[in-house]
């Protein structure tokens, strides 16, 4: 739905959905059920319109979310699921036709099997939450993210999230062994699978993972947990190029085994801003670099991991060019490097809801492609210098424009246009972990594959045949008949 | 289809089929098909009615395929696609009334991009080939199984093959980033995506690894590669139980990050027999234990990954009751250990077409698992003392009977009720990876989640209306209208 079309859906709703609520109430129990007067002073998340609804429900049970659906269904009203509502791209964006179902109320670590490796969880823990309980226990979920105290495991699963290690241990479909969703029409499909192999016919829980539920809503997950390591050693590093970092990533793959935690690369524009707000010299190595790499690598200990780091980089450093290479001396200045990289929010403040974006570019072709797309958007607005970053070790970029959002119309169709035009070409994606929820469903429209779309929408079709499960997040919405 | 209506099928089938391949010759060019005659005297494959079939059609891009799979749906004709025909579960079985779609002719490494760490290959290429091609630069596609001379990287994708390395870098569908396919109606899906972090909209490729082509023709793959590692040490321990082989290989992986390899657990018949043929003594540690767990480390060179075993062991030995432990002193030794796990082939002489089950259990249910389902298989047949052997740390567990196959459809249904019978509620898989195919959809039918099924059924609908891809396998076959 475009912003107009969303204000004239908010114009045309009134008050009586009164009755709705009490059916509603009659249904699920009167204590889980909050209108709008409840909505009015409460936080609505990232995005203002995720409360636009005319009631949240909040639905303690798998059955209680079925019998949810089921109603919807029966009375023709849309649902829009929500976990931590700090998505970045209007997936839990709710309209006043709409009841959202917060999964807050499913909050339960059911289970962690040490022995097997697994967590069973509901689809409301948060990432912080379930890190912790694993953590306790010597495990770890091995995905991390910057919104690990809101995000939940549910809503991870629905963008499928992919963080900072996603390198080494896959995004979140590759940490979903088993799935339980809540179908469209009430019924429930149940394959909470607690192995990794499994060839028992159509995996189906892969089609739930990422479709931002509009195909049912994720209730509870089994999540395959890796073991915690002891301790890491950080260091920033000068270079000039991707490609660089990437050598230096593969070098340190191949002598640590399993070692490389975390690869994280920033250019000139993005290290200026950053390291300068924070108080570093930006005029001494490295931060004077074209590039600054992060790195992190695991160990028995921190002078171990330290060590081995240190004699890891000590073997490339002449021959790849390293202008530069700060090692931290102890996990305080470990976090103060980290902070560099972490502490995006420094550009927003700079310019209010900056336009960002989250690709992924294979790791070969990201020089290449920065400097061509970089050019374009000079051609666009000839005092463009985007603020880059990402992870280097699977390709993800994210590009921040230096100018306030949110961008008109006939911008933001060019700029879109320099920065996803050759993405499919290339192998690469116009959404690498945010996912595409409103902000980006008319970019997939244009770019992507049309057979994939046309079986997307019939997909759509045949799961949620009168479109009640979060309407117009990734395909364009079908009108209840 | 079961054995008797096969038969009935070939019976029934007799020769006039000679205009459709002269039609198809039209279509494709003569020299990529093989009629009836030319089948005869060509080697089936793991089962002798692959070759059933009318003809067999080899196209050599995937716009050939997609002619085949256009002319296929025109015409009425149903098509069994087939990769390296070494799939054991009769996926790639053909009737006379079939068309086989052989994939051989499309066996072009297109590309090893070598910054990025993926191949791009089509999907007749055999899995030896591109390990030799990923080896000689220094990488690997982190998937291995015994028949990777002849398996082919459609098939395996089909099959969502597993092997001895899945606890580390996933299954086959872990490792597939991009994927093409040619749809029942010749359209051709195409998400060549050569990134791990993709989150727009819904990941349709998913739906077609495991599908064992009955949604589609696999026809290129984007494979994910991995370091190659330079050097492995080897040894095989005797222990008590699969709880202490998954506790070695905790503290293995927690002590030497991401160098763990390989961890087979063999029991005892299973080891008296394969290690007694081969002429080791079974009387002595560790091949006089219950069980005997085979270990795989990496490291620099053959010395460090063997010292470093060696020392992980020790801390551990007296604690967990190893009860015996030979480290391999020499990479031929090592071989010669690796037989008593890998020369399976020895318990299929001694049993002809022995009833072999391929089940995932959740590995701190595994010693659980196999007391109860032993027992029951006791009941069944006083004399049952199958063969039990697997890959611990993903739980994956084989059972070979000790008697020759195949069984009566009264003796079938017991066994497979004692071996399949609570593995949902457990969360294992009754099939990890050898797939559906004809030989287990009677148990999937049987024992799988009822709403999946409705599902799986609802989805070959929307893809193949008519029922022309590889039907009969996994689901229930559609009559073709």
């Amino acid at each position: 739905m475009s912003d107009a079309a969303m204000s004239d859906a908010i114009m045309s709703a009134t008050s009586p959905q009164t009755d709705r609520i009490d059916r509603l109430r009659a249904r699920l129990g009167a204590s889980a059920i909050l209108g709008r007067a409840d909505l009015e002073w409460r936080d609505a998340g990232w995005d203002a319109r995720n409360f636009d609804a005319f009631a949240l429900a909040r639905p303690n049970s798998t059955a209680a979310v079925a019998r949810l659906l089921a109603w919807c269904a029966e009375e023709g009203v849309v649902v829009v699921p929500q976990g931590g509502r700090t998505g970045l791209v209007g997936g839990a964006v709710s309209s006043p036709d709409a009841l959202i179902c917060d999964l807050g109320a499913m909050a339960d670590i059911e289970e962690i099997d040490t022995e097997t490796g697994i967590a069973v969880v509901q689809a409301g823990v948060t990432l912080a939450a379930l890190q912790q309980a694993a953590n306790a226990v010597g495990l770890d979920p091995g995905i991390d993210l910057a919104a690990r105290g809101s995000a939940t495991i549910g809503g991870m699963v629905s963008t499928n999230a992919g963080g900072i290690m996603a390198f080494r241990a896959g995004v979140m479909r590759h940490r979903v062994l088993g799935l339980e969703v809540v179908l469209p029409d009430g019924r429930v499909f149940s394959d909470m699978t607690r192995v990794i192999k499994t060839s028992a016919g159509y995996d189906l829980k892969h089609l739930f993972i990422g479709a931002e539920g509009t195909l049912g809503i994720v209730t509870r997950v089994v999540v395959k947990l890796e073991s915690l390591v002891s301790a890491r050693a950080t260091a920033l590093l000068g270079i000039g190029d991707a490609r660089t970092g990437l050598a230096i990533v593969r070098h340190l793959q191949a002598r640590l085994p399993g070692r490389l935690r975390a690869a994280e690369i920033m250019w000139r524009s993005f290290v200026a801003t950053t390291a300068a707000t924070l108080g570093f010299d930006i005029g001494q190595p490295p931060f004077d670099a074209p590039c600054v790499l992060g790195i992190e690598v695991s160990g028995d200990d921190f002078d171990a991991a330290s060590a081995a780091l240190e004699d890891g980089l000590a073997e490339i450093y002449d021959d790849l060019g390293i202008t530069g290479c700060i090692v931290a001396t102890s996990l305080q200045q470990a976090e103060r490097l980290w902070s560099v990289r972490e502490r995006t929010e420094i550009l927003y403040r700079l310019h209010p809801r900056a336009p960002s974006f989250d690709v992924s570019v294979p790791g070969g072709a990201i020089d290449a492609y920065l400097s061509r797309t970089l050019a374009e958007l000079r051609l666009v607005d000839p005092n463009s210098e985007p603020y880059v970053f990402g992870h280097l070790a699977d390709g993800n970029v994210h590009i921040v424009l230096n100018i306030p959002g949110p961008l008109d119309d006939a911008m933001r169709r060019d700029v879109e246009r320099a920065i996803y035009r050759d993405l499919a070409a290339m192998g690469g994606s116009l959404s690498a972990e945010h996912g595409i929820g409103l902000s980006k469903r008319a970019a997939l429209e244009r770019y992507a594959d049309p057979v994939k779309q046309q079986l997307s929408a019939a997909i759509k079709s045949l799961l949620d045949p009168i479109g009640i499960c979060n309407p117009g997040k990734i395909l364009v919405k079908k009108v209840i008949s």
